[in-house]
């Protein structure tokens, strides 16, 4: 187990009170078939963890916990990365829920005003709704649930209500006939009460067939000890859990949509936002637009009035205003792309930056290399940055003409204003404002091509007859 | 204001009565969050507003009148592009529909059988529609005003009717429970007989709470004077106005879902329509295979029997029969493939026609370029169109061949017949028949590789040092 | 009319009882809009036909007739292609379906326990839901009728229950209103006891307006006759025929999400499943990543935690373990990538093998070529694989490392751990270990780009004087 260390100083950003997130992440994930762990899954760019990491930080958890599948080096590694001073609690057996919870107890027992229960494979949960999910506590209630309204809420508990306040929640198989009728489904995750919290959880049964300690539970507790139990609805695609790979193409669709909407919203045109796929950290300016099929990796900015044409596909990219890229443009990390420049079709850009109103237009590959401002680099341009054991850097002055099917071997520097001929291999550093070629002589053998054909005839049918 | 000129001399095509359309397009668009005016955003590859204008003179429109934001000298470009006729009439202060309307007053008072008001943020309602709409006035109707069915009505005004004569508009925070239960909805649009159309626009008053002419209110003048008012239905999807870029791309879903139709009833198969994109002018012939993710900007002709495969981008290309491009081709505008002829993978052609049965089927860029009937164009192939600042052609005879990896610095020929050797620098024109070669002798330097390595470890270790 | 041979030789899978097929392929298929049969559309990489003839053949066919229409050489060919032991029947005139069962009455009368009667234009129909179909013979059943539920039953004939047993199949215009309200659907397929089948078929009579002989009055013929007629439930998706290219778009749209979710369930994450495009035998790893936008040709295997980037596009390709493709990978037939290797964007690979932990990453040919394990190719490398009339070979040793940008024209081979400089064009083989260059030295001529920019601009001016 980690040594407890607060995961932020800030204080919590609901009235001062503090707060505890409790994340229960050692699913063992059957269903998905796979050597990752379920909670190591990815949906827009961030592991399901990592979601619900973020978003119990945004709600304002001052101490998060994590309880974990023992043995999980990759998931430890996650939840050092996504929330540096979360601690983390192995789940040694498997008995229910609230037995999970109680994994972490140190981290109750180390004491807060409000306690929040997520799950680590619920991962389109927002800060915002965990927010709402912890706010009746503060006005007094001990315990809080998430529920959603189902058209078919077979399968799920039910949450019975009495004129907004919880009476109880219903596994579906001890329900009764009127009860399964309710629609109110309960999401799983839960706020308790920082002082109620250990009291209740520890009080938790197993009498049950299962013979499992139920979270749900808590809430027959609390209502018999005469406390206040809220409800929080909660939208029904955000609380689906993941359970195999079709549920995390839901989820993966149901975040898409909320990100597509809020770059439209914030003044992006998607032209076709269904085929336009955004990371959680993509950054559209203002009058950006997006064409069909664009593929958005982890860490884009787009400046203003810039176009991604069709086919292209970023990760790691800045662009500053009025940049166009595409259509079929690959930028990867480190590409920074500087006001008005342009990078055509089947270019691709790696830690390189394009000065203001450079283009690189065609075929191209830009790889550890810096584009002075107004240069133009011609189709078929390749930086030769690997010798097969270190990477070496390329440079173009501003305003050079690099002439098409160019091979710049790196380290090379090509400098200001000078032109370099087309088709030539450049290995040594052209000056400022002079012409560089590297190319043979053309020779021309007059009438030799029907030879030529005629020989290559025979050839194939020789090759023919053999076979 | 524009001097009103005719926007056609053709008569309108509904049993010779002319037309007068007058298009709504003063919006501020606040909610697009747009530097552009909103008429001018697109869908489908045209302006909203060149939609619109589009289905007027579809329409049998002889005039056309567009009420404008002042000071948008775009939208006024784009007029005069789109409609070259039409007056342009700003409107000064933003007092309802029919005050807008009224600011083409001079429009209304030339005289016209019939006038059809249309919006400049409904993209999708179609020439038909309004032929439909103006059509009951034929039969006497003094108003005809477009209705859709919802079944969520909330915000629209109601169409009042009785035995289908309409009785009234009523907007929603003026209806009664039982007005609210109607499902029939103003979609906006009106059409107006031409003798009656000025009395009743000029009579609507502004005694609501806002203090507004709303154009709606011509209803219950026209039918208070005992005058015929018809409702002329349309589908929810084409009545559908455009506020944000959410609608915006609804808007395109629905165009596209159209057009992607009519390809197919046509004979076209898109394997998967859902994700091909086309313009409002895009023509595809029988027996065309279009494969998932293609995308056709404006000025596309496919011929029969082409297949376009997955990942190209077509725009302002024209290909004969039976041609094959893709994947990932990329036609700009001025391509032209003539029959038989192939453009393979990575490839980019630009004002460029390809001539019968030739091929350019790897990693290859045709700009400004003539090849001939069956010539063969090798992998790597690029054309230097470009100097730095003139644009050269390159022409490439019947059934030549040029060998991979071939740099063609234009102007330059390569004659009928003719083969030009891998890997060469074409800067001098290849006669007919005549081998061409210009590469470098290659040199061999056994054993070499072994010290080559060991230098460049010794380097990267050195570099390790440093860092 | 071909000879009559058995499909298989091995037993029918039901039980043992033999079954034969009869597959109705004549439709003129109009709507289609096509010069090609109908039934010769593909679905999912595979013809219409194709599907139903696999279906029967999984059913436990053991004899397949197909009922064509005269002189469709195509529809032949297909025939003897997906089910080389098929018998093959023209249906000359064209009176109705059960008429055209007929047409394969030689079949019928070859004898068999079942007979299923399929549609050439139902390609969802699967094996598995066939079987279904048959399996009431073995219980004694006379005939089973496929049928499905809908909420829009309008212009399907309805299928009659009473208890489960099937009284009748009525025709939509023949129904009561009672009869219409009827949601249970007649697909149309059919399956009948092998001793009753001739008879009943031979009775069918044409006494209604259309004059036709309709293969659903079977059913009121076996009631009357006091058989058991059993109807089989399909979802209504499964039973959709194909008519026009909207409704081919639909089927392929539901053939795909059956693809989608086997492979999700497998194992398999498809970031956006409703982006990628599989064949029906498509194979795809544990822990296999296909990121947005991917296109999966016919015969592609991927291995465990291979990673397919976005833009790919595969057919006859082999993957070993661990692979990583893409973005904007194309591989052809007979790519072999072996574990841990890796193709980069702008990749083309066709009849060539990469070896173990090799790479190719940028705007690279691989055209008839052996890449060994842990060579490194170049951006921009291609192999001059084609003289314009034969195909040669190039074959890259063990960690040899070429250079970007290179042109290896085969036949050539570069020796293990050989290294090929940047820019060189290699027409002669490299021996192992050895260093080979064939570039030209670099000229370089001080200030010259200024006075070249000026001479170009003059051009220009020149140039626009003329114009």
């Amino acid at each position: 187990m980690t040594a407890q260390t607060p995961h932020s100083t800030e204080p919590a950003r609901t009235g001062g009170r503090s707060l505890t997130a409790i994340v229960l992440a050692a699913g063992k994930g059957t269903r998905m078939r796979s050597d990752l762990p379920k909670v190591l899954h990815a949906v827009a760019g961030r592991t399901m963890l990592g979601h619900v990491l973020a978003a119990a930080s945004e709600a304002g958890a001052n101490r998060i916990a994590v309880v974990v599948e023992p043995g999980q080096e990759a998931v430890a590694a996650e939840i050092a990365r996504a929330a540096p001073g979360a601690s983390v609690h192995p789940q040694v057996e498997r008995l229910g829920t609230a037995h999970a919870v109680l994994a972490a107890r140190e981290a109750l027992e180390a004491g807060s005003d409000d306690v929040v229960i997520a799950f680590g494979d619920t991962p389109l949960v927002t800060g915002a709704t965990l927010a709402r999910l912890r706010a009746p506590l503060a006005d007094g209630a001990a315990v809080a649930v998430l529920a959603f309204t189902s058209e078919t809420p077979t399968g799920y508990g039910r949450v019975l209500t009495e004129g907004g306040r919880v009476l109880a929640i219903r596994e579906e198989k001890d329900a009764s006939a009127e009860e399964r009728a309710v629609t109110l489904c309960n999401a799983g995750l839960m706020a308790l009460s920082g002082p109620h919290a250990l009291a209740l959880l520890t009080r938790i049964g197993n009498a049950n067939a299962a013979g499992e300690y139920y979270l749900p539970d808590a809430v027959a507790l609390a209502v018999a000890d005469g406390l206040d139990v809220a409800v929080v609805p909660v939208d029904e695609a955000e609380a689906q859990g993941v359970n195999d790979r079709v549920q995390l193409s839901v989820a993966e669709a149901t975040i898409q949509a909320r990100l597509r909407r809020a770059a439209q919203i914030g003044g992006a045109t998607l032209v076709a936002p269904e085929t336009v796929f955004l990371s959680v950290d993509t950054v559209l300016g203002r009058d950006v637009l997006v064409e069909p099929h664009v593929v958005f990796g982890p860490k884009v900015t787009v400046g203003d009035r810039c176009v991604i044409h069709a086919f292209s596909h970023l990760e790691g990219a800045t662009l500053a205003q009025g940049v166009q890229i595409g259509p079929y443009a690959r930028l990867r990390p480190g590409a920074v792309l500087e006001t008005g420049s342009r990078i055509g079709n089947f270019v691709e850009m790696k830690n390189a930056r394009l000065g203001e109103g450079a283009k690189a237009n065609h075929l191209t590959y830009l790889g550890d290399a810096e584009i002075g401002p107004g240069a133009n680099v011609g189709a078929g341009t390749i930086t030769c940055n690997y010798d097969g054991v270190n990477k070496h850097r390329t440079e173009i002055g501003a305003g050079a003409f690099i002439g098409s099917n160019t091979a710049l071997v790196a380290p090379v520097s090509v400098g200001a204003g000078a032109i370099v001929g087309a088709g030539s291999v450049i290995t040594a550093s052209v000056p400022a404002d002079a012409l560089a070629i590297a190319r043979s002589r053309q020779r021309i053998i007059e009438g030799m091509a029907g030879g030529m054909r005629a020989a290559l005839q025979a050839m194939k049918a020789s090759r023919s007859k053999k076979n």
